[in-house]
């Protein structure tokens, strides 16, 4: 391939969601400056954005895939949906930081939105981000050609449902009762039941970020389950390595406190498996996505690359 | 009119709208069991259904308006709108009830949420009801007509507008601003701001309820211009009885803590016009919003008597 290198992308991708966060975040008069400044402050504090680039580079991959497919259109109407998966990302870090939740202070290097505005005010941060979230997908690409409202509309379904109780929120539930900070309800996970606690807490909504890109883009419907195999494999070797990153990373590089799964007697797969198994079954993870995007003809583009850049991450 | 009594209309309305509710909240096993069950607990806590009501009463009335409407097909296109409205409405209970918010342990005669769950699965359980609001919406009607999927995408448009920062959370921002709840940033209300701060706060979602329901009906766009300034005066109208009932209201008929606005010194209608001028503030609404209804030919049906419902309840 005579393409530039991943990293190229990335900052070309990661540009693109800047600039579009950047212009779909609310401001006054409408909204209030101070719900304004305080979703600011945690949608631009660094993120990787790894899931509006999973949108991205998926939709990119549909459109090499398909003949006359328009990479540059693709990622453009897969813009709105990978943007409003960030911020649905944002608002789920703000709630789970709250003295409630984690009562974590530090995030990304950074004080934590509660600490900043306090605890109300994080609240509706997050609560204001989940909304703008579908608003946004509803109301952009601006059109009225009724095969794009028809991807919108299940792009909305597919990114409500990964969010919602049935996923990244019930992950968060199980997680919450797995560290026994639900009085009464406290569970005991073991290696079958942190899969799939991770699964829905992590894993829906990184698979949701690659599915609905596929999804705009237009991708049929075997590309689009190719997609989502390949995104599920991905989004759990991401869980793996940030349990490894927490054991063995220091706080400087992850930005955040690390050893503190240990600390919380959280369940992880270095405390259930060992560091070496663990690492194995990422690299396993990764030999299955990238499976099925040869199973699915997604080869060309940025998707396997991606998936070894996830595993190789230092924070 | 040879019509059913209102009565008989609510209770039809809140009937079908707690069927369709139970149908639509998510269950286990995909759904952790203490989520399913914490979001069962405050969707069904005996809320009036005001503005789920509203939007099937709107969309009665754009069909009754129309030659060959349905108002029974009319009903059933809007009642998942009608229903994602109130679990949004619910959620935000559940968040402002919160002790970082309005610290509320009584509501609707019960424990709050957070008192019988913990805060943890009380902020997850308003995230989870919020998710599934947008998800229901994208899922129901099902059905691929492009006439009936812009309709839908238009209703999670406006609805998320109006539960979002520019709206619903912004005006609970402000009020927290003006309690002196979030430290650094308060604010001093006078009328105009006071007016503003519950249009954004309990004006947006009532307005949102007819607006989305006339939408869904298939109404033109100068029956939906009618029917939202009917909301909006209905809107203003159902919070200046509010502020009043929470001055004279006794804490057994409302279910909630009385006078616990003037203990927190917030801003009110009451405090800031006094109760009789209030009184006929919320008359004048209400006359504003059934001349609304006479501009748009909107009076067959049962916008007009909910209207009076509103400024006459007790709780």
């Amino acid at each position: 391939m005579s393409e530039p290198s991943l990293g190229v992308f990335l900052d070309s991708a990661r540009a693109d969601i800047d600039r579009a966060l950047d212009r779909f975040i609310p401001m006054p008069p409408d909204c209030p400056a101070i719900i304004s400044e305080a979703m600011r402050y945690s949608v631009f504090a660094g993120g990787k954005r790894l899931r509006p680039i999973l949108a991205l580079a998926a939709a990119d991959a549909v459109a090499r895939r398909t003949a006359y497919g328009d990479p540059i259109a693709a990622r453009a109407l897969a813009t709105p949906a990978a943007c409003a998966i960030e911020l649905i990302h944002t608002y789920s870090l703000i709630h789970d930081d709250l003295p409630a939740m984690d009562n974590d202070t530090l995030r990304r290097g950074r004080p934590t939105l509660h600490v900043v505005y306090g605890d109300g005010i994080a609240i509706l941060a997050g609560d204001g981000l989940h909304a703008e979230a579908f608003t946004l997908m509803a109301r952009e690409p601006s059109t009225t050609e009724a095969h794009i409202v028809a991807r919108k509309i299940r792009a909305v379904r597919i990114i409500g449902a990964a969010a919602g109780p049935s996923g990244m929120v019930g992950g968060q539930a199980i997680d919450l009762q797995a560290a026994g900070q639900a009085p009464g309800h406290s569970l005991t996970l073991d290696g079958e039941g942190l899969r799939r606690m991770h699964a829905q807490k992590t894993g829906a909504l990184i698979r949701a970020a690659a599915v609905s890109g596929a999804v705009m883009a237009g991708g049929a419907d075997d590309v689009v389950e190719a997609i989502a195999r390949y995104a599920t494999e991905l989004g759990l070797a991401f869980q793996i390595v940030d349990d490894i990153l927490d054991v063995e990373g220091d706080a400087a590089q992850l930005g955040k406190t690390a050893g503190k799964d240990a600390a919380a007697a959280k369940p992880t797969y270095p405390a259930l498996f060992g560091v070496d198994k663990s690492r194995k079954m990422a690299a396993m993870c990764v030999e299955h996505a990238n499976l099925a995007l040869v199973d699915g003809r997604l080869t060309d583009g940025w998707l396997g690359e991606i998936a070894q850049w996830v595993v190789g991450r230092k924070n």
